[in-house]
């Protein structure tokens, strides 16, 4: 597999071509909203979500995990005026295929005696579920009780289908 | 704003109907790339990178910050072969117009007398900065000195012009 990166130039291209009316954009998103969702390839929330530039944050990382997204979270809220959030986890996620040890195993694996690396790699929760609805549910509850973030804001939680591209609300 | 969470049906129904082919999709990206960028909402990156469903792991967060995507970034080259790593920030990013201490002061002021919600937003650094360009090449020179990532990544760094929607390569 050849780079990729230099590719993303001529990609990008019909983008700016067609860019027009987009430069007026304001930062703050115009729907108030943040989508929470997997880092997943498969996805494409602006796409499965009908989701415009301009329209909300979206926020991914492996499993869609609300708790690792902290720093965003209240960055979007409390400087860029978000009042929703909607958790996104979606079936065949990576994150219901591995532990934290079997991780931390393969990572000390690579790098043998390297007690550095065994160290770093110890303090490293990789947020890893058993079990995709109950994963929604915490996320969200996580979400609603966590001081840091505002009390009066709207939150859902969904799981996208991979197999149909279909959103179905959870809670 | 009414709620947004009860328009992602409806929203979603045209991507279920044209979803044909994508339920073969694989879990690993087929480009072993990942893509890390802000979660700003102007943004949507698999429209300006010419990115299709299944190409590549994109990792967002406020600011398209690499060191709160470690997590993640282990889990897509250890476990699903990723072995690039292209990380975009952009023009009028949030990360550029605020300090952490005036957004803990701002977070803490929301709660007067609640040493519990002072003490938490304390410990987050939210990892904001002063020079667009000096940011990205921060942000390479970690990924590419981070031990628990493999020395074998091909790493690069870009702006996202949030005005004309071109990408350029920064390093």
């Amino acid at each position: 597999m050849s780079p990729q990166h230099t590719e993303f130039v001529k990609r990008n291209e019909s983008y700016v071509a067609s860019f027009g009316g987009k430069d007026a954009l304001p930062m703050p998103p115009a729907k108030k909203l943040i989508v929470v969702t997997c880092m997943d390839a498969r996805l494409d929330p602006a796409a499965h979500l009908g989701l415009k530039e301009g329209d909300a944050h979206v926020i991914r990382n492996a499993g869609g995990c609300v708790r690792d997204a902290l720093r965003s979270l209240v960055i979007s809220q409390r400087l860029l005026g978000t009042r929703e959030i909607a958790v996104f986890h979606h079936t065949d996620c990576g994150m219901l295929t591995f532990t934290s040890d079997a991780l931390r195993r393969i990572v000390k694996d690579a790098a043998p005696g390297d007690a550095a690396v065994a160290a770093r790699v110890d303090e490293i929760d990789f947020l890893e579920f058993e079990d995709l609805h109950a994963s929604v549910k915490e996320d969200v509850a996580w979400v609603t009780g966590e001081a840091l973030l505002l009390p009066e804001t709207t939150v859902t939680g969904w799981v996208y289908d991979v197999k149909s591209g279909r959103v179905v609300q959870v809670v």
